[in-house]
């Protein structure tokens, strides 16, 4: 009876917060879901999502650490963890994975995450207050724009040519958000095979953004997810290493060097900043189970040649894809070719506009990514597309690009 | 040259921001750290940490749970998953895990995440602002506590006694804050063997509480990390289910069932609550892998076996503490036994308080935590200490009390 009067109030109960839900009264739900499913169809051939190549995982090398640390250590590997996450591991990025000339550093100076997405996330929570102004590359990463902007920090890009993010333009910008007194927390740059864009920032460029983020006390956030899968060309030090580690926050992934299914990444900085980051955590640290499998893989020597592996991998896919547009595409779209990572950034013809592009290109079998969702201002977009080399299979990528080809063809007929 | 002069300036650069931090002058870092570290020594028996007992973790099924899914499905598990998760699993949870009379749920009203500590985050997330209320038992479980301070909102505490959360304290605050016209978010509540209370909301409770909630039109959330460790008596119909799954969010985790160390936990509730949970998600989704592992884990019928077995090591452990409690401390203490979960809660002797008792037992030997963390005011946690029984080794539970007992009989001679 209790039971009963109890269910017959409940449709007016829920519906209340499902009502403030649809009206949109709360603010922080975001527009729309963080995924590229909306171009994406099944039956069409991928050139969207930045994902590792399948057939490329090191299964056997996993499989190997996970038994080696159930057998090792598993009631440690199964308990709670310290929030920065496992010393050994954090060590290692700090005096080998992360160690460039001039940087000296500890596991003190690393944080563990469960993925680079949430790095930004507590980035994000430490330093920001809504009004404050963070500065990002246009284009810049989807997600990591998507997490910006859920702060109610108020987003200003500053735009790319193919030598990397323009520094006249960052000087400039930041001596007029001085004049306005706004508070910029911090810029947020991608200098290796930058996603979307495709492009490696120079020396020169690196130089030039290490004197201007000194000059205005500007915090750098360097996000380098792809630096190590570089296909041609020597490594460039990071802004971390030109700045001697200081300003600089450094994040970085086991995503795209081992699997992005383990959701496992680290934030290196100083030791001020990284204890600020440990502080502003509210998730009870990331698996220790993970973190000492990712350890136990690099000490059975796994690493090294799993890198080597994909580097050539995915330097065979990126030709592959380059000879497929110069032959099919290059009297519609323009693009360079990039030295490393996952990406070609192009601009398409005059008349057309990216997200119509994509939903023809999905009409002939293939998806691509509309420019658009990687800027501040989206019509900034309009001219672009993201392709993917990353994911699609060897043998289908001259298939999708004969499609974007016929998609280009259709799309200019009727634009 | 160029690099030298880029590192000369970088004393005041970063300078700049650790000024910024060390003054405060970041608002979102919390002032302490996330942990209990404070009330644990070296050599010292553990009461404190409410951690699993490391013997009985099932560690050869989450080994063979782990080779079933890289044999079968590796390429999957490793990659990108879903934000909401992996679909069977989150059926199993809709449908068999929390299925109760009165409820029909499927694998459209669950969200899997990374730890109830990130159900909890992501809820703040989605449905509070800055200057929102909040409502918690009092006392209530530190890490929520963090998590809900850190939103920003204001935190109300509503007290239990040993039926659980006082009904019409609850209305009454309830009533004073509609008067206020201040915008009540939900109300947080453990109502199965409390963390830290040990204590079980009674059925009378329970209905008054939802019948209270849906004339105030208040969410609940309700955690229940130990329902499922139940030593004693007959199960209680969740709140979830006596609300018919409307207007309650159920948080769940694998942390109790299986490990702490795999962080993985859902969230059930009406759909429209979990889509939007969903889509403020910044994280782009939780461990692929470790989803599909604990899928093969109950697919192999790991799960009840496991459960049954915990439950009776906690039994023991409990029943060998709540001896140990009768004959060693009951001149100074009061208690109740509790009919499931990890812990004891206690009031002290009059005259002291809990900070100083757990540092005195903290000298004798023995860490346990002060109810001071556990209350929106600490000093209304002066008057009890916490005792967890989980993590000790039952060999130990006697040593540990005895310790305690000493403790107890040197800061009522000081008092």
């Amino acid at each position: 009876m209790e039971h009963t009067q109890t269910a017959a109030g409940a449709e007016s109960w829920a519906a209340s917060v499902i009502d403030d839900l649809v009206a949109g009264r709360y603010t922080r739900v975001p527009p729309g879901p963080p995924t590229n499913s909306l171009w994406a169809r099944p039956g069409s051939i991928s050139l969207a999502g930045g994902i590792p190549d399948p057939d490329s995982l090191p299964i056997d090398q996993i499989r190997q650490a996970y038994l080696t640390v159930l057998e090792r250590e598993p009631a440690q590997a199964l308990e709670y963890g310290p929030i920065e996450g496992f010393a050994p591991l954090r060590n290692y990025i700090a005096t080998e994975l992360c160690a460039e000339p001039g940087v000296s550093m500890t596991a003190e100076n690393v944080t563990l995450t469960s993925g680079s997405s949430h790095s930004l996330s507590n980035i994000v929570d430490t330093f920001v207050d809504p009004g404050d102004v963070i500065i990002v590359e246009q284009p810049t990463f989807l997600g990591a724009l998507r997490t910006f902007v859920s702060s109610g920090a108020e987003m200003v890009g500053v735009p790319m040519d193919s030598d990397g993010l323009i520094s006249d333009a960052l000087d400039a910008t930041l001596t007029r958000l001085g004049h306005e007194q706004k508070r910029v927390k911090f810029l947020y740059t991608i200098p290796n095979f930058h996603n979307p864009a495709g492009t490696t920032m120079t020396l020169e460029r690196r130089h030039a953004l290490v004197d201007i983020a000194q000059r205005h006390r500007l915090l750098i956030v360097e996000d380098d997810p792809y630096g190590q899968l570089r296909f041609r060309g020597d490594p460039l030090p990071s802004l971390f290493s030109l700045a001697r580690g200081r300003g600089v926050l450094g994040v970085g992934t086991f995503s795209k060097l081992i699997a992005t299914g383990l959701r496992a990444a680290w934030v290196i900085g100083e030791k001020e900043l990284i204890d600020a980051l440990i502080t502003t955590r509210y998730d009870a640290g990331s698996s220790q189970l993970t973190e000492r499998m990712i350890w136990a893989y690099v000490e059975a020597g796994y690493m090294e040649p799993q890198i080597e592996r994909i580097i050539q991998v995915y330097r065979d896919k990126c030709d592959t894809m380059m000879r497929a547009l110069d032959e099919r595409c290059s009297k519609y779209l323009s693009y360079d070719r990039p030295d490393g990572g996952y990406f070609i950034w192009s601009r398409i013809p005059d008349g057309l506009n990216s997200p119509e592009l994509a939903q023809i290109a999905l009409s002939e079998g293939v998806s691509i990514v509309p420019g658009t969702v990687s800027m501040t201002e989206p019509e900034l977009g309009l001219p672009f597309i993201r392709l993917a080399f990353s994911y699609v299979p060897q043998k289908d990528i001259f298939e999708a690009i004969q499609r974007l080809g016929r998609a280009l063809e259709k799309a200019t007929k009727t634009a």
